[in-house]
């Protein structure tokens, strides 16, 4: 393809279409302020898909399933070449905004249409997919769908995943695929190449006032419980030297755990203790267990390494840390990395590199074939929360990147390593 | 009375009748684990309320009550000047144990018996009272029945309490005045002296190995929330120095109030930070709101003020105090306090001074009479708990400078100032 159609193409995304299409997926799971809450396989969710469904085989795709309930868009390109990959997920957090996952997933749509509008067929096929469960707010864990996609032998154990109701995530696939008969599934199968478009989620591009993130990659993360035990005790009556109070464990262990994580990381450092757990959480009784969660991340292996190895040195004998979650960090393909800046420039849309403090789909598929994001502001960081905005000059212009990129790796004949 | 006859009574004190009563005590509302689930007026209270009506009729008693379904059991004298009462509450926290309290009411009713078999009648009335709803677990705030008893004018603020499943306490109350029908009701009347004989509930006397401590007062207290706002965002995508995050924030703030309680209160320290909640309180979110509880308490009135005062020092523009309680330190009563003493001393029983650092029902009736109390040991401090305990020994020691005390004071035919 000629530079030339490739800027067809991209000057064919529509902004008018795109923020039409956004509001509409927005209607399912309107929470009447401004968010969502569209949670993985529910009937909000059911009904968004059977939107998408339609307004997908508008577009002339064929539309598949899979075991795990992810759905493909296919736009047939003039060979049948492993298709070119774009998409996200469209579940969302109990109080989700109209953007995480959701612009991901309209963009890619917005790119078969100005393909149709601007009468381009693409050597590879191009997909839009749609991940199920992503949030893993209504089934743990997240990002189900793709990791099940990559390895299928994950998916059994999922199965048995409950939503606070009870229901098991095997009820749930059996009501979806109940939902939609008629849709054919298919196996994993080989993709060229897998684009993610997503909004940042941090505040890093709306400081420095750029557009576009190139993702380089993904951070690693660490995710500990730390069970600090203490002994009940009366606040009036015990004096100050005999109490063993959890809480006050506890706090000097985040100190402990501060200094630590701040030696090893330095500037890049992503340290939070989010998640507490006091008993029995009385006014006038002294704290006999506490359980605080931490969250380590970082874009080095041996960073993440070191603090696994040293975190006992933190811990009193009354403290035991269990580890709950642990990702190595994900570099981006080079050469997808590389396209995507070759569209900025060609475009004349400011970008930076950027690393991805957040999970997403991308992260797992990056196990599967050459992968890689691009990103757009967020207002103020804000994000899983109905005041989540991002200009819509910024995500037309990420969608015009997503495009031109797109067509760069449809185009190519040759397998990328 | 005589030295011999007051001898007398305390050796008609005995120790098989008093464990016998405080078992019987205990099967109501028993959870089988050696604990208590009696909570004020329910039918397990009820239950125990109707035991104990019956053996202090058997004792000889008169039985009333009052608008605040406090009871009172009343042994006369030999004139009808005012009485000389002793008691405590009979209900108890949802995981109680068998001596808070209880022991004051049987011990109590035990001095009644030992009067009975050693065929004394004292110059002026003796009265056993139940305190209702000292506990305050089932309806807020704890000391109902005591504070209305003195300060009538607290009752009708008291009615619209709700326990979890939305019953008032108006309805409570009118659930047993039904459910004893035939019960005198009496109006608040004056008292020449209230005794309250109580388990520490903290672990002073233990460490000490003292077998009873007679109490000059009850700490002051004030119990404040302290509100810390940050916001929320993702504690992958947020660098640090861009975070405002209230679980920080608020254990800062938690190190300058100990700092300046420390500087205030030196030795007598007593600060608790026991209740706390975080939202959204997710692995992931750095925390945007965080709300601790401050249980501060002194002896001096001054320091408590001072606290007061200074506290605004401690907090940042992000955080508000809010005050929840407060209650002025209580001395008790010189003459009460020096009968006790003479009693420890004619038994020959081991005796040390001690302050409160729990609120008892005598907080409130200090202002309305000459008021005492006396404490025995707790096994480690422990209280509100199944696994509370004290010495069989010790709880006949103290019950038997109770009879002493009440023996000395019931005799008196003077007021005291």
């Amino acid at each position: 393809m000629t530079e030339q159609i490739t800027r067809q193409w991209a000057d064919a995304v529509n902004s008018e279409r795109l923020m039409a299409s956004l509001q509409q997926l927005a209607r399912f799971g309107d929470t009447g302020d401004g968010g969502v809450n569209r949670q993985a396989l529910t009937e909000e969710d059911f009904a968004a898909r059977r939107w998408l469904i339609d307004y997908a085989q508008q577009l002339g795709c064929s539309v598949f399933c899979d075991d795990s309930a992810n759905l493909f868009f296919r736009r047939p390109g003039r060979s049948d070449l492993p298709p070119i990959v774009t998409g996200s997920h469209a579940d969302t957090q109990p109080t989700g905004g109209n953007y995480d996952g959701c612009y991901g997933v309209m963009a890619g749509l917005e790119c078969l249409a100005a393909l149709n509008d601007a009468n381009i067929t693409t050597l590879r096929p191009i997909e839009v997919v749609i991940w199920m469960n992503e949030e893993g707010c209504r089934f743990a864990p997240g990002a189900m769908g793709s990791s099940a996609f990559v390895d299928p032998s994950r998916l059994p154990h999922y199965l048995t995943s409950t939503d606070p109701q009870g229901v098991t995530l095997a009820a749930a696939l059996e009501a979806h695929h109940r939902t939609f008969p008629k849709l054919p599934r298919r196996a994993t199968c080989p993709f060229s190449a897998f684009i993610e478009l997503h909004i940042e989620q941090g505040p890093v591009l709306e400081e420095t006032g750029k557009t576009v993130g190139v993702v380089s990659g993904i951070q690693g993360v660490r995710w500990y419980h730390i069970h600090c035990q203490g002994q009940a005790a009366h606040a009036g009556t015990t004096p100050m030297t005999m109490r063993h109070d959890a809480m006050s464990l506890a706090m000097a262990t985040t100190q402990k755990m501060t200094a630590l994580a701040e030696r090893l990381a330095g500037d890049g450092l992503r340290l939070t203790f989010g998640h507490w757990q006091i008993a029995p959480n009385a006014i006038n009784t002294i704290p006999s267990q506490v359980t605080f969660s931490v969250d380590f991340r970082h874009a080095d292996s041996a960073v993440l390494e070191a603090f696994d190895q040293q975190l006992s040195e933190c811990l009193s004998e009354q403290c035991q840390a269990e580890r709950k979650f642990a990702h190595s960090p994900i570099l981006f393909d080079p050469q997808i990395v590389a396209a995507i800046d070759t569209a900025c420039d060609a475009l004349q849309i400011s970008a930076q590199t950027i690393r991805s403090g957040a999970f997403h789909d991308a992260m797992y598929l990056a196990g599967h074939c050459p992968t890689g994001m691009i990103f757009v502001p967020s207002h103020q960081g804000i994000s899983h929360n109905p005041a989540e905005f991002t200009e819509p000059a910024d995500l037309i212009a990420g969608t015009r990147v997503l495009a031109w990129t797109l067509a760069e790796l449809a185009n190519q004949s040759h397998d990328m390593e």
